[in-house]
């Protein structure tokens, strides 16, 4: 069986592999206070054009989440996310597990708009009943998406724009980032994140790292007292060093937004086959996973050979697929794939 | 000014404050442990036909309810609620506050269907995620609802027959069930509601009390350590007896399903008075909250003497309006308000 | 039976129950924003001699310790008490309910030392792990304390010179401070309460109302959002009124400092027929609490006609016993416990 | 500088980065539902003699202990701990975090005994106010503590009888577990471990491991929707397998008991030098850590080469210090440390 149903299925890039076995007979400060810990921050500073970033290692996104969250937000206000985002969907409640209210808004590919955010700090300043209700505070989006769809560069500005005017934090998921920084189609690098966030998070589990979730804070009033916080989240790793490690092999020379590439070329490449046998998309995404509605038989067909993820039911006949690529995706399981597409 | 713009501005029934004066120099246990809760819940359990039911006391709606919610789910589970449901609405997060998720439906007129449970239902069983998402295991649901409307006997058993299918809890908000009771819209009393509930609560502070509601636990399950999760999460009165003499006072001699009838009456006179004069319904409701659509000049006219509610904007001139009658209105204030009306 | 056994079994101070009478014909706005409120607030500031102190109601003393330590504290700090302190042993873990550690320090009498929270600043500043531990961030003691003891205006204003050390917020629980301020042996008043604190609370429960606690802040930094933390915590009135009327009564024409006056007298007089006996004192206590080492003997022919409280079995044959005096006990329940003491 | 200050400052040992590399080209499924984290449980069922445990892994310790108390405990509910206990003095108030209080005992080199946990299950059946008070439920210690003593047979079956008869679970945090196994001071192996606990922890980030801890349930009580549980806390690693792999490794071929074999030789030969030169045991461990009190000329000599870690200060001229060994110490750089103690 060839695995496209997820992007998180092989253990890490060969270069931190390596870079992990030749460190492996020194000796470092634990808890985040060693030399690669500040190499990678360095790096990461450099890329995102911000010398005054705080830069925090995390080791999975649900954590990284409900910490940042946590910190950002007091115990009666509340994130607004998509209500396809990972936050209110796939996280078991770690949000409101840290007493936040999740503020879902109806969203389209995965997307949320400047004009549903504005329209949240209106109903927050003429609110009939104030005291009685949770208050946004904090703007949460993914880039890419969970359905790999894209903020352009326009989007992102409009909604930073939108939460100056009422005082929201904005805060930016970034667990398939280097998926989006790899995309043909995306206009939002590094610094443009950096410009217009509050704090966001710049995935490695899924973008080439054993683990790891690299946090950004930008914004000084999330910066005091980190350290306590993930400490009591449960969310700090004694050995903070693995992950320097990790972060500055994925930084230093690009290796981060090199390492995508291919994955979104052969995502796109099957996105076309499917496109050709009739087969329609789900969801338009520019980046390493494609959303397909096929039909019972073609999932049948394919699944002999190959994992895809169902995401759900639409008919009777009918379902909505996943396919992802990713880093250590191979060109000849692609070709293989489509040419089975093909023969659909 | 005549307050019609909510049901808890005045203190208490004349026999309350009545029966409070009497008792004044008499002492007794704390905390619940006293003959006057034990009377009140005599006189509940009778009422509601369920000799084993445990019957606990507390001071206000939103406390009842995170606490309710608190002790029945475990931290991953969540609370299914009308979007417009008291808990997800007018709690500032307290339910997220003990770590629980709502999981927010679209409601007509406040109220939820059985199909929409059992679709929840549906959707845990066959989630192709288990364990990565919120599990939904109580529904609550409110009787009135937050806009007056009411649940059938057959809906009520539609939604409990649901819960039986997924094993979910079925909880039911009665803060303001005396006019639910009183309303000749209703067919479903107390008896009916206690064969239906795993949980309910009846109101008193909306419903004649000085402040108290009276929980019904009618399944096991949620019987034990309640005491103990009661002082912790704040919501134990010392002098517990003091609740106990209310809702002996408004269960004994029926006062609890009398007082709201006149209420119930009034407002559907206000209705009527509205309806002759073209104003439309927001909501249909045969209970004492009535909600009408007005134009901005009818409610600046009867504001000068009257107290209205805003609940939302609709257009640039017009408001959805709340009026409330209560088990203390006076007739000739409402007379005066009808008159007022007719004059729009 | 005679209750002696605590101070919280009779409802309310006839003048409390007679304002509540005449005023149960009129209306209010809900949820604090009454004009009783405003009176009593007002009152308060005046008693206090703080003119921008806000005054906040709430129901209960756990549920006030509760929100004010969590409003109080990021989430990775703690709440130094004494180990005897009521928020340590006797509110079933409600401050960890909110998330915060209560560090608990070795007691004399109930109280502790400002020494002792001195350490605990220096125990902060050199820490060898910061960042690995909870960190004080505020001291809580009570006036008097659960075992009847006062804190002099020497030891408080040592506390308080310790916190400013070390930045710490001092919060007293006042729950029983009227008996404080009745007793002849007490040199902290209202308003040196106020100079010292940063929050304290006066005590209605315990102190002649049916119920209710006014929370004082007098530190800038604890009053934004206090209305929607208190409500978010289950602890706002809906109607507040009920709590702003019982303090403008008690705060009105002094009634809070002279209604405990008897009692303490009466405290008095009993601690001195028991050591008359040879009885010895748990604790040395000034007010109407008192703590005595009695034979198993002398508590079962006491408690023929007369209610004591069991605090804990020193040995096998005697135990710790609190007898407790309040605003409603009578001088010939006194007088006729003493004769029974006397014939011990 | 040569590192004796701490146990987790190297990565993992070279089986492990070796069974890293070899398999980085394999896929495997997320979440801990892999082949390698079977293999792995398997494994460890059979070392510890319990083919119905279930085996969870996690990342770190704190975030252990936090999910598996907050798994096993209502929120009302405690858990007893050394006052020196890891919970209850270096997780930054994470058990709190989590809504439950750390009973904090008294501790002799970091133990407790079967008759303090006696007293407490006493204490809370004769609580003269019940439900006022947190219950104490579990039993948490360390084996080997955090100052290295450790529990024998005898003294972990006594603690098992007294939780047998208050019905409290025992828990074991194994962070240093192979240090322990390893120690020939040491009679509880595995199998005793696991018949005398409800559930421990096998620590992997100090015995050899990259990173993780395996958790092993053994009352099925505690067994029930572990994974939601996990995913909630953001205790569960996407790539599981990771954890799998490392835990195979080290219980294939009894690495796990093997590999702290020669530290704690070592550890016990620096005890001896120590010893030969009047420096004092802080405490008196038979594992891999030590603590000495030191003269700061003593401290100060010894730091020029070898770092150390403080403990606390005793007075102006001693401190206690603590000195580690731990799998990957050299035999050579304990020889120059002896001499350079020799020297003192």
């Amino acid at each position: 069986m060839i695995k496209f149903d997820n992007d998180y299925s092989r253990s890490a890039h060969p270069k931190i592999i390596e870079a992990l076995s030749e460190d492996m007979h020194n000796s470092y400060a634990g808890y985040g206070l060693d030399s690669w810990c500040e190499r990678a921050s360095e790096e990461i500073r450099k890329a995102i054009g911000k010398p005054n970033a705080n830069i925090h290692y995390f080791i999975g996104g649900t954590q990284t989440n409900m910490t940042v969250i946590d910190i950002a937000l007091r115990s009666f206000e509340g994130v607004i996310s998509a209500d396809t985002g990972h936050v209110n969907v796939h996280e078991t409640g770690a949000i409101e597990f840290t007493r936040h209210k999740v503020i879902a808004l109806p969203s389209v590919d995965g997307k949320i708009t400047s004009a549903q955010v504005r329209e949240q700090g209106v109903l927050k300043l003429y609110n009939p009943t104030p005291g009685h209700v949770v208050e946004p505070k904090m703007v949460y989006i993914s880039q890419p998406t969970e359905f790999g769809t894209l903020y352009s560069k326009e989007e992102l500005e409009a909604i930073r724009g939108a939460c100056d005017e009422f005082g929201f934090y904005l805060f930016v998921d970034g667990a398939r980032l280097s998926y989006a920084l790899s995309s043909p189609f995306n206009d939002v690098d590094l610094k443009c994140l950096a410009d217009n966030c509050d704090a966001f998070y710049i995935g490695g589990t899924k973008c080439g790292a054993l683990f790891g979730e690299a946090v950004v804070i930008l914004n000084d009033e999330l910066k005091p007292h980190f350290f306590s916080y993930q400490k009591q989240h449960g969310a700090l790793l004694a050995k903070g060093w693995l992950l320097g490690l990790q972060f500055y092999t994925l930084f230093n020379n690009n290796l981060y937004s090199e390492i995508a590439k291919p994955a979104v070329k052969m995502a796109l490449d099957i996105r076309s086959a499917m496109l050709s046998k009739g087969i329609k998309l789900a969801v338009d995404s520019p980046t390493n996973q494609q959303f397909f509605i096929m039909t019972n038989e073609q999932i049948k067909a394919l699944s002999k050979e190959y994992m895809l993820s169902e995401i759900e039911t639409i008919d009777e006949s009918h379902k909505c697929m996943r396919l992802c690529t990713a880093w250590y995706t191979e060109q000849r399981d692609v070709d293989s794939l489509i040419e089975a597409i093909n023969e659909l």
